[in-house]
């Protein structure tokens, strides 16, 4: 799927294979670059608990990621930057040794914010270097690399956003990140539901279909495979602000019969009584944003919620979260149908890619599924430190899928696998309702 | 299934359905009692880390079910035992009101063991006359009632002996619990694997299937329902310790790239260096049993493994672990051909229910599947606090198929879904491979 | 200073110095064992908070005390009972090498109780025997010893009485220990002044003074040294509970003005409103007492009250808690005016050692001083894993004075150096006020 | 004392006293500035352990001291800078309202280093401005607040300095924080005794001596008073680096008998092998310094060590610390015999000040003493939100004395008592030694 109008225009224009792969790799590179302008170096140090990781951070370590999978590989001679890097910006990967622990990456003033620019710089240039130079018989392979790269780069694109809300939110004075930032469309359609009904059905991702919109996914989307779905009914667009201040002021937090044990165990040692980021103030629910605290919008899709507090609210609604499998067949028609805007980028400010008509699905939350993230039947990790990438952490996640106004267009499809743990609220995550035929 | 021979012949000749169920309920709660004769007092208080209960506590607590869900609904003008009971015995029923912190268990001297007692006697003496009394309109209900209450009670059998196995072995003097108590059988027969083609099946229980060698199921195993599943096979016995000790010695648990994320994390911070109960004297391997401290013995199955360290056994020796739904295909061959010998009781020693022949997988060890453990399509809990039996633990556990050398016979068969969150160790709990055809 | 008349009869009609020992080894020895009496084996397994230690632990580890420093040095050929005590029941000797952690000492249900009872009554035959038959140029350093091992057991009497206090009331059915126990007496007099005028006085035990009428004391009283204090007045008697409910409604607990500052933080963290073992029912103030649960009396010493407490109740007051050497000179002339009654012991109830007239200072309450457990001028410990004793406590403690309704009245004495840390609740600690001339 | 001879002859040549104090605040204020010249804006943001402080706080905190205590109080129609900084840099003065939680100190990249230094230049000219206008009458009193102030802010000086060391040490690059630091000066001279025939003696500071050449103590010093010591002997410099490396290497930190129970908790809990700083590399022991790692000089004084540490080296040598009554006896001969050098500032590097000849006492290290830090004899805390400047941490902490090569020379005399908890080392803290005469 491409993500802008000037995106498509690049690529047809593009001369070959190796210019468009330098423009997709200067546009990438600079966005990351530009999340942060709003940003001041101070701002960027900050681990504000030990799943948020500094802006800084996720500049040093994406380009990391392409020094040592891309650099040290393919380019010969290329010098690192600097050795010690590789300790302080490795995230999780054990086949490449030792590294900084995680919740200390706010002690990092050292590099600076300056010379973290210094060391993007440098990896720029030498990728690009290497993008032009290399003989034609390792382009194939260098460009999966690259492009897995650039992907892994969107990734944390998508962090940046959501780990500096946190850190904003964090501070008592509650700055914004943009006056103008991005946040989720509220939802005008009545409900309207996508029924399906059930059968032998098959999802996930064949990279090697040739009718593949989408030429890149994750190793986790793999392989397509055959899967036996009951006859359901997904609603049309997820729940609302509006509809969730019911369950609270219902009494939904404080019910333990709508809650599974573990969610119930949060909620009382957490003190939950409402999604994360917001707050009452006399007697009105306030709501900090991107673009700083403001009344919550009943309209708007309800966000940062937990998986706990997805299945308590519809379990309270009478009905059920979807299976990741049901999830992607209602996707996969919305994407085939062109169901879809263009996604905006998030500065300046723009329409992201929600749905049009009556289907809202794509680019506003994330959405809990039912579903443990697992390995698909016949997945195999990739060899090396690559296959640390996904297949590890297939173990207490829940499965979200969508995509969120802070992701990146490239990140929007429909067999996309994105997880987080059960009590996860910092991302931009959301609830759509399902329910058996 | 039946337990002994002495049950089919009390079945068989007890004159009516009132007399037969009295009989069970006898039989199952004296079985009780009769596991806790090894012991003192003093040895039934303990409560060596927060998972485990003291064995006083089960059997209040078992008897408070009685209280609760049977006399206090059926039986007319009857009197609690103790009014307190509710607060000290109830163990997660939320709708039932507060309750004793389950770290505390160990802190209640008072009930002593002997008032405990007549409690049981208590509650005993009125489910029988409740038993005999009830009008002819009511025994159905009241039946499932109690034999849900049993099934119940026999579960806490098994963690009785898990828990009081954990409670010994923390006293450095390690002391038997039984010097005749029954540990897995070893394994004689040489590997041999179990085929399946794959294609569109059923799991689950029906339990108003009238072929059904099982009358009973718990609500977590219905309904029974169609999934899809690829060509597979699966180990025709367990992994055993001799296998086990080669994956230690080859250096398992000092790699990270066989392990989960988590798993290794729990490597690190535990520093788990074997299976619980393992520890190395002069060179050699030895295991804490219920019998007391023995050499390891390679031939047995290893049991006392986490969900992380079969995953990673698995990965180590190029296999993986069977779904749920691969291993119930598996278990009901068994269970249909009749390939199970009668289980044995605890006490005195006697043969485990493990199979004939070449197939062993009833009654060894409870084994770890890949499947997390989530409501089967279709499943609804039951109405009110019986409601909380299962559901709510839906999430964050994997599923153990089986059976161990500690399990009741009763709760031997093909459906059954045993639970339990992927660190844990202290269950009777090994490994069984399976790969891709 | 004797105990009772009993005691006086005794050593006076005993033929001999060792048959005086003999005769008094029985007697605290006797005691100890009747402290538990009215106690299961249950109750006597629990270990309710870390500071606790289960009463069959300290009838251990007295008992292990005698073997280690008065057989294993002084009786040739003395088997030990069972090898493995020495780790499980030494307290904090780290000279005598590894042993069980504290925290577990409640894991313990093996040895039995009935086993510690034998390994009681082989010790006491074995010390029988020795102080019988031990050569006369032996006796004087066997009898020091034996005489500390029996202050030893003495101080451990006074924590089986605070610590079953605390496993009781743990229990949420909050069992009587007995029905007739002691408790501190209830003050009828008006509120004297002692008044001092200061200067350079002595403090401290010299056990070398001839007229010395405590003929033991610990080396952490000694050496008696000079030391200058200024005029000052202490009151007569302690704080009552009447006069701290006063402080309590007048928001004591509310305003930090008058804490140190880790109080402050204790009172917010532990969420302090009262005194350990108070608790408000309809408006009403009850106390957990080893008679069970009864309301507040006015007129008796407050209670179960952290050094942090006695010095904010004394801010509020506009006074100040005495310094140790206060104290003394205070305590001194009670002792030395015969002030005293005769002590009761703990069981059957009977007169606690309370002071006759307007003083009362001994025998009541535990009495918070301002000053911190440090050595006098000149201490030295002992030598050898004996002078583990008390110096190396003397850190983060702070010194008590007088003596409780549980202390033994052998340790009744105006130079006795008890000493908790500041946040301890759970002993018989009450506050006594002072301020300058 | 006078720190510089600018200061002299600025006092000296100063037209009268309200541009002695305006010459005075704008040099204490300008050093604080001149502490943090080295760092980054990010450097001074980092919170590296709950104790430290980040350098932008202390600038801030400082700042919030002036405007609260004195520009809120004398300066009519003063507006606060920004309404928000009471709560965000009020330190611990609990009658001035809610707080920031300490931890949280490191989370506020808002209000940035800019903006800080703004709000510093708005109170400096507020302050200028009510120096120079406040009535004659009112002169004394601001003059007393005013010159608290500058001595608080003197004392977040020397924080600055210890926090910052912390913060970069934390850093796995290590970072100097200034080529040329200040360091602790090698001891040459031999060993010499100070001896000392007891007796009753006085110590603490009088501020209305006429004799007192420090004008200026705080409250904790006060009064003078009456003590008695006994003949003693200290030693007349620090013990230096290499004495502490035989106590090292003679197996001090494996060998409880040295440890108090407390200090043996911690020695085993936080695995302490050495002071802090230290590491040993390819046998050699190297030590991180505000000018980067080097390696251990074994004649400079022994740094970066805890009261048990002290404590432990003191018992190792046959010896024990001082107690505070000892040093200040020893101290207050240094100051008035003149043996003083003049202090250097710590930027650019200087003489600390270091003792002339034989004697070695004040500006190296910080000297542990064996004295709790508890008020004297007739203390009274000063009436309102000053008075929890000192009184309230009379308890858990230990005394130090003397001054190191971080202290601003306004804070080097005899009587001043700083304090820390036994366990702390990330201060300039070393040891002498004392015995009994």
């Amino acid at each position: 799927m491409l993500e802008t109008m000037q995106d498509v225009i690049e690529l047809a224009t593009a001369p070959d294979a190796r210019e468009r792969l330098v423009r997709r790799f200067m546009r990438v590179r600079g966005r990351t670059v530009g999340l942060v302008a709003p940003l001041t170096p101070e701002d960027q140090m900050i681990q504000s608990m030990p799943d948020v990781s500094p802006s800084k951070w996720h500049l040093a370590h994406t380009t990391w990621f392409f020094e040592i999978f891309v650099l040290s590989r393919y380019a010969p001679g290329y010098t690192a930057f600097d050795e010690r890097y590789g300790y302080l910006f490795n995230s999780y990967y054990n086949k490449l040794g030792n590294r900084h622990p995680r919740p200390q990456r706010g002690m990092l003033s050292r590099p600076s914010w300056d010379e973290v620019q210094r060391y993007r710089d440098h990896v720029n240039a030498a990728c690009l270097r290497l993008i032009r130079q290399i003989p034609d018989d390792g382009l194939t392979e260098l460009t999966d690399v690259i492009i897995l790269g650039l992907n892994h780069e969107q990734q944390h694109q998508e962090l940046i956003v959501t780990d500096i809300k946190h850190v904003l939110w964090s501070n008592p004075l509650m700055p914004a990140y943009h006056a103008h930032a991005n946040s989720p469309v509220p939802t005008t359609a009545p409900q309207k539901w996508f029924e399906h009904r059930g059968g032998l059905v098959q999802i996930g991702c064949d990279p090697n279909d040739p009718s593949s919109r989408t030429p890149f996914c994750f190793d986790s989307e793999t392989p397509r495979h055959d899967t036996y779905v009951r006859p359901f009914r997904l609603a049309g667009r997820p729940v609302t602000c509006g509809e969730y201040r019911e369950f609270i002021e219902s009494g939904g937090y404080d019910k333990p019969e709508y809650w599974l044990s573990d969610g119930w165990a949060e909620v009382e040692a957490q003190e939950w009584r409402a999604p994360l980021y917001w707050h009452k103030q006399h007697g009105e629910w306030l709501v900090y944003t991107l673009a700083g605290v403001k009344p919550v919008v009943d309209s708007e899709p309800v966000c940062h919620v937990s998986f706990y507090e997805a299945a308590a609210y519809a379990a309270w609604a009478g009905k059920r979260l979807p299976t990741e499998a049901e999830w992607e067949l209602f996707g996969r028609t919305q994407m085939a149908d062109g169901n879809m805007q263009e996604c905006g980028t998030l500065h300046p400010a723009s329409s992201p890619c929600a749905g049009l008509g009556p289907w809202q699905i794509y680019g506003d939350v994330w959405e809990w599924t039912a579903s443990p993230y697992t390995p698909y039947p016949g997945y195999k990790a990739p060899p090396g430190a690559v296959g640390e990438y996904n297949g590890k952490f297939m173990c207490n996640q829940m499965v979200l899928r969508g995509g969120s106004c802070a992701t990146p267009g490239d990140h929007i499809r429909a067999t996309y696998r994105n997880f987080f743990p059960p009590n996860a609220r910092w991302q931009f995550s959301g609830i759509r309702l399902a329910e058996d035929l």
